[in-house]
């Protein structure tokens, strides 16, 4: 299952779908060789999509981050995010009313863009004109304070609440880590006992949309497409189960230690494992 | 919320997805005035589909039994089950190798549809020849015996798991209930600490599905389609992420006496409710 | 089930265990007719105990507290907490090394008083001096940077955390509800997949300990016991599984116009029930 | 942490807790140099507890398969059972009407010692008379129906469910498991949405009631304590939870090869570690 270069499993399939960190970048910045292999499967004609599960910011200013560090060619409309997933929710299913958030004012553009009015939860005066509430990112609040906003927002009425981003931690620098958006608003399902309308990774809803955004004219089969990512609980389990091919790369969250131990622990088995798409 | 006709709200949609017991059947039969409906609505160009979470039969054995209740003009391609999603997982993913499975003879017509060779798990010589695991009804095995042999089977293998049905529970004759082939699953999730593949609802994957089956030609736009639930947990909390229009009917799971209560206790608010799709 | 008064019922019983905070406190102040109550049953020669999941403020502090609020008779011995429960176990199992804490500098008395030195997260500069973490307050600390703290500190490192306050949610004025400590630690253990040791109730610990301080000479037997407190899922299953007989008061977590429907839903049945202990 | 002699360990203590399965028996029999070290220590003046999650026989017939196995001195008295705190629970709660249990006619003992009624729950007639409900032992039914029984006896009804045997799963011939107890009454929770009343380890209630049994001329403390066993979440957070020093044995449910690393990943950390009580 172990396999050495990357290009050479790359290029048996024709589309090739990319978690954004721990894959393309991590906590220092690009993986070593992550540019190049880009480039070259594009020239060669392959397909690529970033799907990620960052709703905390938009494609563009996805796309602006990833030039920085040397991918030329990756466009914002490469990128996939699981905030466009909750504005595409947002959009058929919020009429009226407004949409109080948790998050950082870039992180409502997903609100504003689904044609709904954005609402910080910390300034909501009626929450009777509230219709929807949404997790977007980790900061831009008052944990103590806006936490507790939130849950009594929703504890005794019924609308919609979002998670735009499933992920429960992140990296960050020196090994350590630090709770996103999906681990907060677990704590409120778990003191609510309730359950939220999630989007992202594992949900194959993300691999859908990117399958058909490439497969527009209907030339593609879903074995002609890889899925490469770090994390088994979101990537590759989603991967799997949409039906494509899957990949792990040790240079994320699963350690090239570990990661034996917790496919079998886990039962979540990707197709190929390489060390990073860099080799 | 609560509407008194059935009718009136559904001409007000182009499609409508129905989900079968509860909704269409009931323990003791048909639903008063469902077969009426339906021929009323396919009779006015309304587009119909049924979504159950039925991986125990086929789709041409589910139509017969509809069309014994009355229900002339439900067809076999009408009626989508996830035993279909989990056959469209084995086709593209079990290349190689048996598939080992839990439930009735028939139930393993799914396995085989997929291309695979199926096999019993009580009959299961050598685990090494196994590639997956599915389960498909809960009829058909000794639980006890049987439900020890998928433990051993996949508890030191990396074989994935697939739960064809995620219903807990399903009624039967007087009130009561029984376990249901996704009680089943969860059990020996609970005990050995995993999470399997489930397929159905409240997965968007079928809806999905059911969209793209009666969108061909493109006409269709999320908002043209309803779906007509008995379940908060699957088909409301299902219909609502993928973007359509829910309405609860009180004909099955959820009680006319607690449904104001469940959809508070559990923040899974359907657009519409109803007593039966017969009002 | 439901009792008039619960006088009359608490004259069947030779001691009464009390919740605190909805039983005897509420958001307002003290239980109307609590105060005379307790010095009625005092009068008559019964054992008071308080078994409070509270571990943010001493036992003397507590008491102090309650004479505030007219409670004349409850001494500081009568008052059993959570946090005292922590402190005999950090006293028996943690005989080298810093225990960190979450919560104010006055919870950090229960780490102090076990023998150890304590050191708030934000403070911690060495992992390795650490030997145990602690979650006792919700305030005293910055939700964002410290949490992140706690998951670093621990989640790579082999040391017991202990959780000194089991409950999710708190009441706050005007109907509302604030996050408590044990939903802030229960967020930690679902990001880390863990499992820490909690004391209070439910756990029977607290109500053993209760029962041994009034039955130094042996003359008690459980069914002389009364429980009496707000919540299903930690007074009434506690005071159940350990043996003694439980009434819920409707003066806080559980409404009268839900009572009965949450008692069928949980599984969880008191022996008695009444308004309030002011009845 | 890893200790070469079990004896040398042992003699650092005046009493030592025994789990039982996996500890002094394993599937074969019993642990090689068991019954020697157990004279030893008997010898040497140390007192014994065996604390078991094994509620299908009675005190005397596991004292009577310990002989068997060559464990001469260990008496009737000296086993405490989670089914013994089950029938504490069920003398004190349930004064009058029938319990219903699932498990064979033998385990039925402990329902009939508490002075209860017992009654099969395949052979329940009138739900009305039923006032409590038991899960003893994973033999002595039919899963099927009388899984399904019990569900549509205790789902709309208010009566304590009791679970008198914690473990999920419990190890077979040929390094095989089999479902116990706990992993059938946890699939009834899980389907209900509901918790019944745990007996058992991890639950303190047992470490309590042996220390107790050892303790009536309080000379001991609790650092005179060893609690041996093979679980991490049963036998050794059990034990630490408790207060008294744990000893983790390698010849049992966790192996050599894991041990660290599911130390790390469960976070439950016990004070020793040795192969086995033989060495």
């Amino acid at each position: 299952m172990k396999t050495d270069s990357f290009l050479t499993l790359a290029r048996r399939f024709r589309a090739i779908f990319f978690d954004s960190y721990g894959v393309l970048k991590v906590a220092g910045g690009k993986v070593e060789g992550g540019p190049e292999l880009i480039e070259t499967l594009r020239n060669e004609g392959i397909e690529i999509r970033v799907l990620t599960n960052d709703s905390s910011r938009s494609q563009s200013n996805q796309a602006t981050r990833f030039r920085e560090l040397g991918y030329q060619s990756i466009r914002s409309s490469d990128i996939i995010t699981s905030g466009m997933m909750a504005k595409l929710f947002l959009k058929e299913k919020i009429t009226s009313g407004k949409v109080a958030y948790l998050g950082t004012e870039a992180s409502a553009r997903y609100v504003l863009d689904a044609g709904c009015e954005a609402v910080a939860v910390s300034e909501v005066t009626n929450p009777d004109e509230i219709s929807g509430m949404v997790f977007l990112d980790d900061e831009g609040f008052d944990w103590n304070t806006d936490l507790n906003a939130v849950i009594n927002l929703i504890r005794n009425r019924n609308i919609p609440t979002i998670v735009a981003n499933t992920d429960y931690l992140y990296p960050t620098a020196g090994g350590k880590v630090a709770l996103a958006t999906g681990g907060i608003a677990r704590l409120v399902e778990s003191v609510l006992g309730r359950k939220f309308l999630h989007f992202g990774k594992p949900d194959t809803q993300m691999f859908n949309y990117a399958f058909e955004d490439i497969n527009l004219t209907d030339s593609f089969a879903k074995r002609d497409v890889l899925m490469v990512g770090d994390t088994l609980g979101t990537d590759i389990i989603g991967g799997n189960k949409f039906g494509i091919q899957t990949c792990l790369v040790l240079s994320g969250n699963t350690s090239a230690k570990n990661y034996n131990q917790d496919i079998v622990r886990t039962g979540i088995g990707p197709d190929f494992v390489v060390e990073s798409i860099g080799t």
